[in-house]
């Protein structure tokens, strides 16, 4: 590149990653270009409590040209990513073709089903606000039938919730589900007793969380059954039908709503990058973050396969995301600065500042270095943690209010039933 | 009936007049049934707020069966109306029969499209909170396929949005229009500039809001102009095709987005009844409210054409819905207690407390008695009314803060694209 030309960098994909990465870069000469396929960027964390009716969609997302209103050096187009052509440095939008001397590439992960594509229309991930909303309707959809429908009286179906994988995610919402059943619902109804309601949590292996150190993990099985969730650890799905589950000890549950929070793949469109990748889709990067043979293109986030000097593999979670984002944004800042001889690059290092997992009101695990908590402190760790990182001053006390208001009131302001788009899976409700 | 079974009586509609019902009927022997095809409640007037981004869904609707948690008396089912059966006293609905003592019917009115069902594809109605949020993301998505789009560059459509219609919905929509581009969006875009957006406001009569006195009117017209909305009066509409309405003298205007806010019509089940209908659909109702030969059966709010004593029409809003809730659920519970001897019945009688509308920031009119306000005042009267009607404790602290927001930091906090069905009139964005 010259010196005359303005310097072009490209970001696919505005999540944590990206996001981070355009806040952080700024270089008086270059321009930068950000691409998502939506118009928000999205606190995934929280899109759980979305889907449980906690709180509302706006709350949890923000629209990325808002975000970047003050950085005059950044054009925000909503597009979906092609093809790339790295040996011309082009990256083949829907609607537009752009040239870059940088490309970052955050497009993040998707819900990954284990090679078994056709389980996806019977039990829907969560990934984005248009599942979360789906999945408020067809969850608070159920209640509303067992109870309007005389037939359904007797069908234990509609009350069951499923919900495939004991990960945080699938901690989380069968913790929330669990509260809704037990509190917010309960006192609404007249022909049926929401608080009957099975949650039944399904996680492969002995322990939930299983991220997290044994005691830990123990403690947040001991907290989701005393919530009232069934937790079914060592059992796996050997098979998932239209409203059925089919465990690998034979056992079938039959259930309207099955949630999947099993796994995660990277993006797909790694395939068409031509370089490494490992099991789960992720871009084996060196340990500057660039491709393989790509100095000028950097993977970072969930796309991303990035060792630990320990040779621990990093973990797909924000902080991480966060923290390559700005690593990447410091060296092509400072490359651009140095010129085209290039430094041997610094590798990135991820700082674990900790992790933790909300349960259910007032409790949650949490370890924070050598520091571990259960119950009412790890959760409101957890809770203090999200508000300061959501982003946007009045999305923090929108959500300030509205969780104060779950605690004490015992009820949940977003429980509405909107659009649900025809589905072979569900009975479709117009 | 006999004093020894329950009367049950049976509402049909969860809206302003029906909710009105049941919150005021309470009877010691009576059990009530309320019927709503969603599950909750909308306070409609804020409807516009949400298809402009200002409000978000959760914050102008709530759960029916939340409302009314404290009401052991009343069920709540979510199933829809199919067909009457006045004769034996029973109401067909999808998944259930229902035989009623009484029965109130509280439908609502629908989108009215003079007669042209076809253009419903090509101008959505804004009746529901779906109408809403599509709208929103439809807006929304209007000025990112601008910016995005380069084979959009020169196409003025896109950002031109046209509002048939000047009654009250119509020129809330356009202000909120015009200031969501003026100064909401201005900041945002590197490509396009948001605020030369055109709003176009069609008008069949000379003024807008012409059930408001002339000088009123006139002054309607002016604040609209005044934030840059072009107010077509004496204007209809002979056409509306995709992307195009053609006017009565020949104008044809091309916009990505037009709303239709020119009619309503009753529910179309007024005509299962076999009653007297006038040309909106309304039944004509006996002064007390009851259906002429049906005294059991009773038709409140938009559903019914109602006469003051002066010969005036009882006008098709919230307040009188809810008056009209309130004078049956009275004549009712005074009828079980006096038991089948009728004395003649109370008519009913429409207090108008006044009317107001707000017209965008700082800009409305408003008439209460003989005392009229225009500008500011008529905008802060319009402002604490509608909080104080707005259901929820926790709703109006939401409300409240996201107006403050938006009124000191000229944003929006529900810019948010989200789920689009495929729309043969909409380019489909997946």
């Amino acid at each position: 590149m010259t010196e005359t030309r303005q310097p072009h960098v490209v970001v696919l994909g505005a999540g944590f990653g990206g996001l981070e990465f355009c806040k952080h870069f700024r270089h008086p000469r270059a321009h930068v270009t950000l691409v998502d396929r939506t118009n928000h960027h999205l606190f995934q964390p929280l899109l759980y409590q979305v889907a449980t009716a906690g709180l509302s969609a706006p709350e949890i997302a923000q629209p990325v040209r808002a975000i970047l209103s003050d950085h005059p050096h950044i054009t925000s187009l909503l597009d979906k990513v092609v093809d790339f052509d790295l040996a011309n440095r082009r990256v083949l939008l829907e609607e537009n073709t752009l040239t870059y001397d940088y490309l970052v590439l955050a497009l993040g992960s998707r819900t990954g089903y284990f090679g078994h594509p056709e389980w996806e229309q019977f039990a829907p991930g969560l990934k984005t606000l248009d599942d979360a909303l789906q999945i408020r309707s067809r969850v608070l959809l159920a209640f509303e039938k067992a109870e309007t429908t005389l037939a359904a009286a007797g069908d234990e179906s509609l009350m069951t919730f499923v919900v495939v994988g004991g990960g945080p995610t699938g901690v989380e919402l069968a913790g929330a589900l669990a509260e809704l059943t037990r509190t917010v619902l309960r006192r609404d109804f007249r022909r049926i007793d929401p608080s009957r309601a099975r949650i039944i949590l399904i996680e492969g292996s002995p322990y939930v969380l299983s991220h997290f150190p044994t005691d830990l993990a123990q403690s947040a099985t001991e907290q989701l059954k005393r919530l009232g969730v069934q937790v079914r650890t060592s059992t796996r799905v050997k098979d998932i039908r239209r409203g059925e589950v089919e465990l690998d000890n034979g056992e079938v549950i039959r259930a309207e709503n099955i949630l999947w929070a099993a796994g995660v793949s990277a993006n797909p469109l790694t395939k068409k990058l031509g370089v490494e990748l490992d099991k789960a889709g992720r871009i084996k990067v060196a340990p500057d973050l660039s491709l393989p043979g790509h100095p000028e293109v950097f993977a970072i986030g969930d796309m991303a396969l990035v060792m630990n000097p320990d040779g621990r593999q990093v973990p797909g979670v924000s902080p991480a995301a966060m923290q390559m984002g700005r690593h990447v944004a410091r060296l092509i800042s400072d490359e651009l600065d140095l010129g085209p001889n290039r430094s041997p690059r610094p590798r990135f290092v991820y700082w674990d500042k900790g992790t933790m997992a909300t349960i259910g009101r007032s409790a949650g695990v949490a370890m924070i270095g050598k520091l571990k908590m259960t119950g009412f402190p790890a959760w409101l760790a957890w809770l203090l943690v999200h508000l300061i990182f959501l982003i946007g001053f009045r999305n923090k006390i929108a959500v300030l209010i509205q969780w104060a208001y779950s605690y004490f009131a015992f009820k949940r302001s977003a429980r509405l039933i909107t659009y649900l788009p025809p589905d072979p899976a569900t009975n479709n409700h117009d």
